[in-house]
């Protein structure tokens, strides 16, 4: 066909697909995240003949874009998750567990990576990367237990969300010093406002398009205008419409696309929480959205695979297990002393819950290694750190979230039905 | 940003994703499909200063892969949509009317254009486009009519269905003749059987795949990999894998991409149809997919709309004109004839339900384009043709569909809340 490479791209996109999925599906046969079986299916394609059978080299810049839209919707679908009444529930000790497991791992990371001898931006990028904590592993263990209303989960939930938000907000600043190179306060200051700025903008953009479009949706005259707003895929259209439009705003402001899509979904939940109908409503939505995240978020992890160096790794193995070891115990020291007044079998739980990085620690490390702040040696530690935190982390949650239970006897509430 | 052309991919697919709902917003609110729009917005970008400023030409073959994958997935979601059963129930009307309904326009057209002088190759290409009924755009007007389950619109549904059938097994044997330049006896036969080892590979793949996985689901011991197979996201992934595959192998075997799409979607729906879960099954599938679909098929709109030269459309004005006259009446007459038996209202409705064109038409003559079989001035002719019934038949059907209401006094069903 005249098209012959672009009809290529589609069998690459297959295969790709395949791979991942194939991947996931073993990982879960040895009950790890499929995520991680995803990424591995990613490392096994870069390092064997199947990089040259499969052209790998020679699509780089689309793979790139596939793996964004895939994180971009994948982001997006966390925000959507993401209730913000939620977060003056659980107040105080929520808040202290998000600020107390950012500042201990961020520091521990930063001063680690400096007293290594590397540059200070790239220590500030790893100490970025040690302060991530994946809600949506968290929040999938907790609801295969059946255990999403219990009260560390309710705390993990909300420090989930301030931490999400802090360390998007970490992650842009650092990300912005580390383009600009700027360190001055001025230059500083300059950062915050174009941040500020950006939030502003999507807010008031975000909100504008939803009050408006909302409104026509209930009290619209009947006319040919409301049909199209009550069209069951109208509301799709738009969710899936405003990830890209303030993506794309964030990238045009200097920021990563992620963050964009972060403030999106938590303004589509926060607008269209009165939505009428169910079914075409928040509910929807999420359905819809997730689905398209099943589709694109692959490309994001066996992309994230396809960037490991084998050889490179190897020789790095303890440094691994040492920075993997200090995420673990920074980030579980940091929440338990944060939600220590819940009691002691709560903080547990919840220092545990806030434990893996999952794809946000490695979103950092793949920001850093694209913008050439981070080598592929440390990019290869931050991942593998991603990774194993994300893999120790659920057992060890199901076995705290039991002794909870346990300490409260007489609560009727079916847990442990994973073991 | 180190991968900033990569950035302003995202950029420009969330630029065209909004240009093309707009397009086929402004559609809805003077009553016309919104696919209609979505093509007059790509016009639009493609005639104006938005050609420069968006980069599309430096983009086309990302684009065309966008394009691709949005037509791949909507005609999965035809096919998923398809029952084979429903075949067999509205049995010789339904096939005599897709048969009339192909032959006369397929000879009206090839002769129309071999006596204009085109090709053969180039006419029977043609004969092709005239032949494509959209499937999805009747059917969605007789939902929103509330008449679906009316005589008029089984009898449609089951024409359409085989019409899809012969229409793409048409187009298959003659894009691969078109490619081979093959015309002889011998070389149409090697033709007929590489579709049909295709045919036969495709369909063991996927009802292979399927069969296991679904006695996997069925009967699984309770273990990690039912437990995995019980997700409600794994049929989800299984349908996008199956869909993927398919479409790949489609391409491998020198097809369309589409034609393995379709064939994964009969598949899926014939192999799943009886999953114990409905809200994981069938139509949690159809659901997913639809929001696939919404994403990327803009994409594929807009990309025709793209394709199309203002000033090449407007000398040929006539020749658009005569064409979709033609594609009308031979529609019309073809499909008129085979439902005759049913009375003459039935018929007419059957006649103008069968008449757009819509995406099934573009996609021919995007094709014929892309293998340099059709110049620039025909292609137009013939996406203005698909895009002129698409636009004239819905409220024509309309019409007739309340005749036929009207003749048969005393049936409660409502409709013409359209009007």
């Amino acid at each position: 066909m005249a098209a012959a490479g672009t009809e290529f791209l589609l069998v690459q996109l297959a295969a790709l697909f395949l791979l991942a999925k194939v991947g996931g599906y073993l990982a879960s046969l040895v009950r790890i995240p499929p995520l991680v079986g995803e990424v591995v299916a990613g490392v096994a394609v870069a390092n064997t003949m199947l990089n040259d059978t499969l052209q790998i080299a020679g699509s780089d810049d689309l793979l790139f874009l596939f793996a964004e839209l895939g994180v971009v919707f994948l982001i997006f679908t966390v925000g959507l998750e993401t209730d913000l009444k939620e977060l003056l529930k659980v107040g105080g000790t929520a808040a202290w567990t998000a600020i107390l497991g950012i500042v201990i791992p961020f520091g521990a990371g930063l001063g680690l990576f400096l007293a290594l001898g590397h540059t200070m931006t790239a220590s500030l990028f790893l100490g970025v990367a040690m302060v991530a904590t994946s809600v949506g592993i968290t929040a999938r263990v907790l609801a295969e237990m059946g255990a999403l209303q219990s009260k560390p989960a309710r705390i993990i939930l909300g420090a989930a969300v301030i931490d999400d938000v802090l360390g998007l907000l970490l992650l842009t600043l650092v990300s912005v010093i580390a383009v600009q190179g700027a360190v001055s306060p001025g230059e500083v200051g300059v950062i915050l406002l174009t941040t500020g700025a950006f939030f502003v903008v999507a807010i008031l953009l975000g909100l504008g398009t939803l009050s408006v479009t909302m409104r026509g949706v209930r009290t619209g005259s009947g006319g040919p205008m409301t049909a199209y707003l009550r069209r069951p895929d109208f509301l799709i259209a738009l969710a899936i419409g405003l990830c890209l439009a303030l993506s794309a705003l964030a990238v045009e402001f200097g920021m990563a696309a992620i963050i964009g899509a972060f403030v999106a979904g938590l303004l589509i939940t926060a607008g269209t929480g009165g939505t009428p109908s169910g079914a075409h409503g928040e509910s929807g939505i999420e359905h819809g959205m997730e689905t398209i995240t099943q589709f694109l978020s692959p490309f994001f992890f066996i992309y994230i695979g396809l960037q490991v160096d084998i050889a490179v790794l190897g020789s790095t193995a303890w440094l691994i297990l040492g920075v993997t070891l200090l995420a673990i115990v920074t980030k579980l020291v940091g929440c338990a002393i944060g939600s220590w007044g819940e009691g002691k079998d709560t903080a547990l739980a919840v220092g545990l819950g806030m434990t893996p990085r999952g794809e946000v620690g490695i979103i950092v490390a793949l920001l850093g290694l694209q913008l050439g702040i981070v080598g592929q040696e440390v990019y290869g530690v931050v991942v593998m750190m991603s990774v194993l935190t994300t893999v120790i982390a659920p057992p060890l949650l199901t076995w705290a979230m039991r002794r909870v239970e346990d300490a409260e006897i007489g609560e009727p509430e079916p847990v442990g039905h994973l073991g």
